[in-house]
């Protein structure tokens, strides 16, 4: 593979080079390299980095992509920018000395703990501070002291007959899927999912996905050697009239309660449309219906795969229903696709533990769980207006879009202004991701600048004033 | 891929054909074609199966081939034999209806649960229901109320660090594992282990193994491309001397406290031999600590780790401590692999859930743990020397081997016994395996003749008549 590298010893008067892969995509690999440089103690705190255009320039890159990758890096807090005085590594980074050998540094500073942003907008994650332990732990000591001595034995691939039941009847009565629990099949998350049927040879590519997505289900898409190939999104979500132009698709993956992230739902004669067309051609939709019960102004929009059980495959998680640490997942497959996922598994159960598997079981049972999915609903959406309102006062001119669901909402931006906008929260620490992160790399419509702003992450406490931090550094109107 | 089947049809009056790979073991493809075939409804309960001879001829494969896949399948439950009428499909099994679509039948039948056998000698879990159920929930109880919030986050990839110091000092103690909170790196089992280091790049084949070891673990190599390298067992363990004759090899994997299955210690000249061949090679030891825990005679020997912790890299979960339904394993790394196993785990935690990770870590520190794992070493010491009175008692002229640790022994059997005593036992309802399963087929020592005895699985009060059954299918000292 070639490299581009960059002796950074004139500037900053160490023995340092950074490298650069010589493919992919280049401001990840400056991001990743930087930090790696730091964490490893190659980049002392303090010390200053080189200007933009200076390392642009030493490393055959674009000034922006410079620019992105430190203000991603203060974003993390590995990095500090302050106004006039350049940008440097941030102190009080538990990092290696400066004698470590290069390259074999041990992990040390976590971005996540001591150099956290002060304000963190960013999408993925259920507000941690709501997880319901006192629920969690009552369900936990019914469900363990009531298990069969058999469900301490090796597991069942299928998952707990308990948790399969009380699923299948959850997501019936909630999401509308038709299914039994013999059809379903537990995992650790959505990607574990995704890994069993590309990875585990049960499905393959050619794979349709929309033009936005969530960059690391493509990197794991790419990771088993699947091709992608992009659907226009339009205010009626994915174009899934272009299926017909791909003759070699056989599967698409959808998300059609509240396409992820530019917000919209599927509708209706697209549902029946893409469900048309798998059964025409013997294919299947994959239903990524990853915060389905987090809809705020009307009832939710059942699943698709109420429509044809046989030619959709159901997909969930408590990512966002309880959280991203909790790792339960499931799968509702088509009759003909059991086999194959238990034998992608293996004979035993080699993931999902069975505490958390009963506890959720009895969680869902008991009651508990609609409790919960209901008092965060009203909480989200109460954050959610609240960022409405804050954006009608101070940003009129900035319109927020996907937000009649879900945990995030995407902020439209006038063109040309996203990694501007991105940059300035950075240097405020604000933490705010680009819609054009999450762009596919082949998608044919036109680019969006936009924001993609999670409204769950923060605090209770410290929501006000990131929602402050955020109306400060939009574009004025005037732009 | 070439593939060899027969025509049912003259024989059991349906319309059935079974189909072998034309690669790989003959014995497990055709269990696995039989038990599609029964499972999907394709052979009806009652069904009289032909005899070995005739399938053996129609499949071109050997007649203790078919005499071994009708026995396992009998141990299963699948298929029940009784002397002078034959081998038959059992009835009572759940299965779909002989109208369902060949090769569409949705799993229906679970062996364990519908058809176990009488009793259970097979090796790999712990005693079902000694899961320590009370002790479980007060450590959740106290864990998952004092995690800080960001526990129910996006979790850390090294996994929490209440655990990971928890398990380094823990290990250190009872293991003589040398080690740091930083190193240790958590994962949902040793299989987990393999997968990450073999398939997500950190390390690569070809590996030498021992010429005895789990067929599973084999597998999982094979499936990541990985070559490889039987070294011969004699009472001393492992020969490592053997590794000198394999230039390309750069790890080994051993199980040094307890030669998994057939039972002995590796001694001291070797363990310092194999750290000696480490470093000089600038190769790994991989040390699958399995059931170090429970070792009944004496002390327990101390892990290869602590000789040298940046040429080891240490192993080990609750499989055998706990129970194979709490998916949490650990992997200690030298300090220049943390990185790389860190990346093939991606940015979040995707695998263990956090609530089992925080109760290990208050079971470790409050002492239940170690109380727990010596409550477990008295029971399995005792169910130990029950095996070796009966033995000794009923069949004294077979030697039971590896029983100083663990939760199985290895019975040597006279050659050529093998295979009838295990089809007798299924005869019997006595699920129980040969030694032969666990060979590496590249192995080049001489095969031993065995049963391998998994002594923890039955229920308390059924393990002294699951004894009885054993003695009884054992040969008669005359043969």
């Amino acid at each position: 593979m070639a490299e581009s590298w960059v002796n950074l010893a004139e500037r900053i008067g160490s023995d340092l080079h950074l490298e650069l892969p010589g493919t992919g995509g280049r401001r990840a690999a400056l991001i990743r390299a930087l930090r790696d440089a730091v964490r490893g103690g190659r980049l002392a705190p303090g010390t200053l980095l080189p200007p933009y255009r200076s390392l642009a320039a030493d490393l055959g890159v674009a000034r922006n992509t410079v620019a992105d990758a430190y203000a991603e890096l203060v974003a993390e807090g590995w990095l500090t920018a302050r106004q006039g005085s350049g940008t440097r590594v941030a102190t009080g980074l538990r990092t290696e000395g400066a004698g470590t050998e290069a390259g074999r540094a041990a992990p040390a500073a976590t971005p996540g703990a001591a150099a956290r942003p002060v304000h963190d907008l960013r999408q993925g994650q259920p507000d941690a501070a709501s997880f319901p332990r006192t629920a969690w732990l009552a369900s936990a000591r019914r469900a363990v002291n009531a298990a069969p001595h058999d469900a301490f034995g090796p597991g069942d691939p299928r998952g707990r007959p308990e948790l399969r039941r009380a699923l299948a009847a959850y997501l019936a009565r909630v999401r509308g899927v038709r299914t039994d629990p013999d059809r379903v099949v537990v995992c650790s998350g959505f990607a574990h999912a995704l890994r069993l049927l590309f990875g585990g040879g049960v499905l393959g590519g050619p794979l349709a996905v929309e033009s936005y997505g969530l960059p690391f289900h493509r990197s794991l898409l790419a990771a088993a050697s699947v091709r992608t190939v992009p659907l226009a999104l339009d205010d009626d979500g994915a174009r899934v009239e272009e299926l017909a132009a791909h003759d070699a698709v056989r599967a698409v993956l959808l998300t059609p309660a509240h396409q992820f992230p530019t917000g919209g739902p599927l509708r209706p004669e697209r549902r029946a449309a893409v469900v048309e067309w798998a059964r025409e051609r013997g294919a299947l939709v994959l239903e990524d219906d990853y915060d389905g019960e987090f809809r705020y102004d009307r009832r939710p929009v059942g699943a698709v795969q109420g429509l044809d059980p046989e030619h959709v495959l159901y997909l969930g998680s408590v990512s966002k229903s309880l959280s991203p640490a909790v790792r339960l997942g499931w799968m509702v497959l088509p009759e003909r696709l059991v086999d194959a996922v238990l034998a992608a598994k293996g004979d035993r159960e080699a993931w999902t533990g069975v505490t958390d598997q009963l506890t959720l079981a009895d969680l869902i049972e008991s009651g508990a769980y609609d409790r919960h999915v209901r008092r965060m609903r009203q909480r989200y959406r109460r954050r959610r207006d609240a960022l409405v309102t804050a954006l009608a006062e101070r940003a009129p001119h900035i319109r927020p879009t996907g937000v009649a669901a879900g945990l995030h909402a995407v902020l439209r931006l006038p063109p040309g202004t996203e990694r501007s906008v991105v940059r300035a929260a950075a240097r405020r620490g604000l933490a705010v991701e680009a819609l054009a992160d999450y762009r596919h790399p082949g998608a044919a419509m036109p680019p969006r600048d936009g924001l993609v702003v999670g409204y769950a992450t923060p605090p209770e406490h410290a929501y006000a004033a990131a929602l402050r931090a955020l109306c400060e550094v939009l574009p004025p109107a005037s732009l």
